[in-house]
């Protein structure tokens, strides 16, 4: 599972952190553990004020996609733990909002990502698709700011 | 989500309390954590030894299938969190320990996890199902304690 954590200030983005939990245990429990506990160590070491996960695709197989909503269960847990909002993306929102249109292919997701992030050094293809989610979210929430302004100057 | 906690002494099982975790909120990850919470009280209250949890049906739909991946992530993680060992057991198996046969009726689980647990109020049809997960799993833990006697016995 890819985490990544970026910072953002007005329209600039600055890569903060990013890496990959892995599931370590040969027990289904003990491996939702360490996803968590793994999770919760970014949380606490990063203490970010906003959180986003990917909308998972659901057009695998019925027992991959239940191993994916265990481990997307932890994925949702820990933020909201602690306090975050969570903000959920599809696939195609979270490419259109990195390379611009919503059919992209993970090179392309990773050459943008490093484009919007100078300097990142990127733990693998999950920790990219992670940064690229945070970008779409930083993006959403920007969006909002803007509208926001728009109807307080509307309403003034 | 139906939880249910029995006391095993020998062959003898007790009942010791059951309920429904409800998932509370609107956001998906304020609902993950209202059960995670819940279940956390019910391993807090009642400090179990071990613990067990339904091997899940996945013949449903994919969104339904992630859904219920979602929840029994959390289901899994609490327990072990707690450091207990998890037993997984398929439907079949639960209601072949508690009723005899692999197929049958919800309210025949029901019928028999009365009379094995004699006084017991039941909070729902999940309730009654936990319970039933339990004492399949108490069913287990003795014949492998019987099999580790006389396997010690055999080596003695």
């Amino acid at each position: 599972m890819g985490w990544g954590i970026i910072d953002v200030s007005g329209s600039r983005m600055t890569h903060v952190a990013n890496g990959i939990a892995h599931s370590v245990g040969t027990d289904l429990g003990v491996r939702l553990l360490s996803l968590y506990e793994q999770l919760t160590d970014v949380i606490h070491t990063y203490s970010p004020e906003t959180a986003a996960v990917e909308q998972t695709f659901v057009n695998k197989d019925a027992v991959g996609t239940l191993k994916l909503g265990q481990a997307r269960g932890i994925a949702m847990l820990v933020p909201a733990k602690a306090g975050l909002d969570i903000g959920e993306y599809a696939p195609n929102a979270v490419k259109k909002a990195v390379v611009g249109v919503g059919h992209a292919a993970k090179a392309q997701i990773d050459h943008m990502v490093r484009l919007q992030l100078p300097g990142v050094k990127i733990a693998g293809p999950d920790a990219a698709d992670a940064l690229a989610i945070a970008i779409c979210h930083a993006h959403h929430q920007q969006s909002a700011n803007h509208l926001a302004r728009a109807i307080a100057k509307a309403s003034a």
